[in-house]
């Protein structure tokens, strides 16, 4: 048994669906019925049909929570890794989504295995997460992937890659994505690149429907600098999107640096949690072989 | 031999580089020096290092001329196009461009191999072309694809398909390109669907980075008619763009209906043009066999 | 209504598994229940725990029977379109395999939908076959595809294809799928190619792991004379199978011609049947869709 | 300037062509002028047309030479790891063959650059290599890639997958590749498999042609213990083949077990090699760039 957590932070997605809430709704009830300290994210109540004095801004998060319980799909979760990496605070998922790589809890579990995993019965895998500059600019911070798009569809981007100062290719695709592990099962997957394992310290980077026939994917050490270019023969400037949010547009010229993240994202799961076995789940590989 | 061209009209793409520019004087001293009776489209000229008084605009083609020839890449080939399938004149490309799948001619055979041409000595190739409405309005036409597109990136978009009032699928991409058989060697060939010879009365729907791991594309017959519909759950309405040209904007619930479009484009060749020559030379395959 | 089916032979697969024979025993109560004319084919039943006299031998199937039931996966359909389409006679698949593209009946809908079919409720579905030649030698059709392959792993084949006596490709590859529409979902799909609408007269030229990265599925009118040449320069000679069977092995300098085969088969399916319907229910598209 | 290279041992390929001896024998020139210590493989000399006494066995290749150049392609460098690594020999590979990835230097280049690597200029790679065993036998050692491939064709393979004894998936597919970062530009890459950095401490597990669609390439640690266990179901016992040698053949039920091997190859490649340069120059990445 580890360390059991005392103090928890509740938050569900921006517009939470009846479904978050109901859900919300339960967890609260389960933790005041056991004399849990709690709280609930503001954006996270003022949407719902109730009332609770509780509150936590998200932007604020500090140390005053041992765990971070975020209701929603794996689009939720990235948004409260962002504010518990920050505040070193671990972080739960329970499963409101479509596909939930993240979130190991459904809904019909929350009775059975959440007081289990607040008394201390719970395994901590810890996630690295990427960081993005542009020159001095912070530009942020991603758990699944950083994604160069085009500034104006459909047109192509234009770029040139750099890894350690040494060239990697000049391409003309859709984009490129940077992704972790942790990311590698979302967008990046879905434009042909490999699932890493999450205890691999590496980064693929997946370029999006690429111009050149005989573009692949390339997993490198998460330890390198990556270089992305944006070059002038671009009619119009990508845009850069870290975790699927809103993109951040750059100028002709602009390089962004990607780097490892100093700190890491605590995920905490279930004593019986197993990789594979999620991956088998979510992409239906089970299915087929029984088919 | 076949017919010979007499009336040339001459294309170059909008804003004409200077190598555009250097074809498009030797195709006209050319045409000068045998006798033909030529016009330069508007936007080419007005580009230009050099001034003529015959003139047409692009917008305004009627049957006049005997043969358009568009100098540039793909993409121009694809903006003359549309005029001269509408006036049912003939094209003729030369490569400008970076790959040119559609430009046979290259700078460099202009002397050697025009001539001969406008004296009858080609082959005339028929491509179809698609055909897009939404409700009573035309959306326009296309030699190469139809692509749906995100309104707003680094958003999915969630569409229905059906074929001939048939459910197809149910997606969640970042689009999809229905393309005919020209178009299955441009954008859709970046997105994994195959190569369609240019004699098959089929197109392809090739979902762009698709959720569902196992989608894969799909070719159907071309005398079908595809309806993409918008869905509610889309965030942001999509767009569709028409051979890359500037998208237009949809609305939830949208459906767009795709048919083959009643005109077809004349393409001109060289006699001793090949289909298969043209895909080893562009994709690479020959080299690869050799190294 | 169509015309009903009176004289029915029914055949399994070679080694028919508890759950076959259920089935083939289902059905022989049916027909006997009902009156009508029906036979086994011989090693269907010589692998069964029970006896019969209608016998017949699918080798010698003649224009005696209205309708040849297969009971089985796809593979033991294909066995029976071999018999079928020669003897002009139409099948009808019931599904004891895995995937079952082609085996529309579930056995628990035996009971409710044989009868109809069997009474003219169905639908004629005309699948055109390929037909490969060495020579003068015969080497027999094929419904899904015709597959080049290596003659001893694990060696590369090298080859060259023509179509209509027209250089294609020169490859190195584990090989190259020929495939019809019927195919286009079977090992076809397995290789990265598209899938062709049954209704599509064409097939795709499937390249299995081609070392030429910029290599990809072509799809040519069904129509053409496609010719692989085993080239001077393989180790072993390769082989070719049709529809998965036991492979014939090719010498060194060959020419395979894979032509349209003259006879089509006539595929019963229930008069609700669709075909986008079974791609998104056997792909695993509706699930992924909901989930 | 590191340690010079005095004793040099050189091999070819088995059956060497033309060009292979011309480079043989170069550098055997060149090696003699300038009073280098020597010998030649066995079977190297026996297909030439040249004599020499100074001659080695490659399966005795003891610690007496400094380096070992191989002059071939790719499948020769692979040949002369396998006994350089257990002899703790660096190689140098010279390439004769297609494409060579791990031929660092043309023949063009003997003269230039083969007295300044001997001299001590060069970097010395390390490239792990893989172990495989069947119970308490050694099935041998692999730099690129270990593959499990059907003991008779077209018949798939079955098998189940555990890393560290966990399940990963049941697979029906022609095969599985386990691939170095080495291998990774190799066969696997030809089965959609990513390119792994050579200084990744990785493995990529890349299914060939999987029956479940949604099956994709894992990249794990390389320290991880990978099982593949041969199921039941498959009607022929399948083979494994290590760096595309001879295949040693399975029964059913039988695992194997692939682990880093204890022993690391020190590739030798001139100072001013890049990595990401022969990619880009051997996929052809910078041909299509300035097309």
């Amino acid at each position: 048994m580890t360390k059991p957590f005392k103090r928890i932070a509740l938050v569900g997605r921006r517009h939470p669906s009846p479904e978050v809430i109901e859900s919300v709704k339960q967890i609260i009830s389960l933790l005041e019925q056991n004399g849990y300290d709690y709280a609930v994210e503001n954006d996270t109540v003022s949407s719902c049909d109730f009332k609770t004095d509780k509150l936590f801004a998200i932007d604020a998060l500090g140390d005053e929570w041992d765990l971070l319980i975020a209701i929603g799909g794996d689009g939720c979760l990235l948004h409260a890794a962002h504010a518990a990496v920050q505040a070193n605070t671990p972080v739960l998922g329970i499963n409101r989504g479509r596909l939930g790589f993240l979130t190991d809890i459904s809904p019909q579990e929350i009775t059975t295995r959440l007081l289990k995993i607040l008394q201390g019965d719970y395994i901590t895998e810890p996630r690295f997460m990427l960081h993005a500059t542009l020159g001095k600019t912070e530009l942020g911070i991603a758990l699944n992937d950083i994604v160069l798009i085009p500034g104006k569809m459909p047109h192509m981007v234009s770029f040139i890659t750099h890894i350690d100062h040494k060239l990697v290719a000049s391409q003309r695709a859709d984009g490129i994505i940077i992704t972790t592990p942790t990311g590698s099962t979302a967008y990046a997957l879905a434009g042909g690149g490999p699932i890493l394992h999450p205890h691999l310290n590496a980064v693929a980077l997946v370029p999006m429907m690429p111009h050149t026939l005989s573009s692949r994917p390339i997993v490198v050490n998460a330890d390198v600098t990556i270089e992305i270019e944006v070059t002038e023969d671009n009619e119009y400037a990508p845009c850069v999107s870290l975790d699927g949010l809103e993109p951040l547009c750059l100028n002709i010229g602009d390089k962004i640096l990607i780097r490892k993240h100093k700190d890491t994202l605590n995920l905490i799961h279930p004593t019986d949690y197993h990789y594979y076995h999620t991956l088998r789940s979510k992409l239906g590989w089970e299915k087929s072989q029984t088919a």
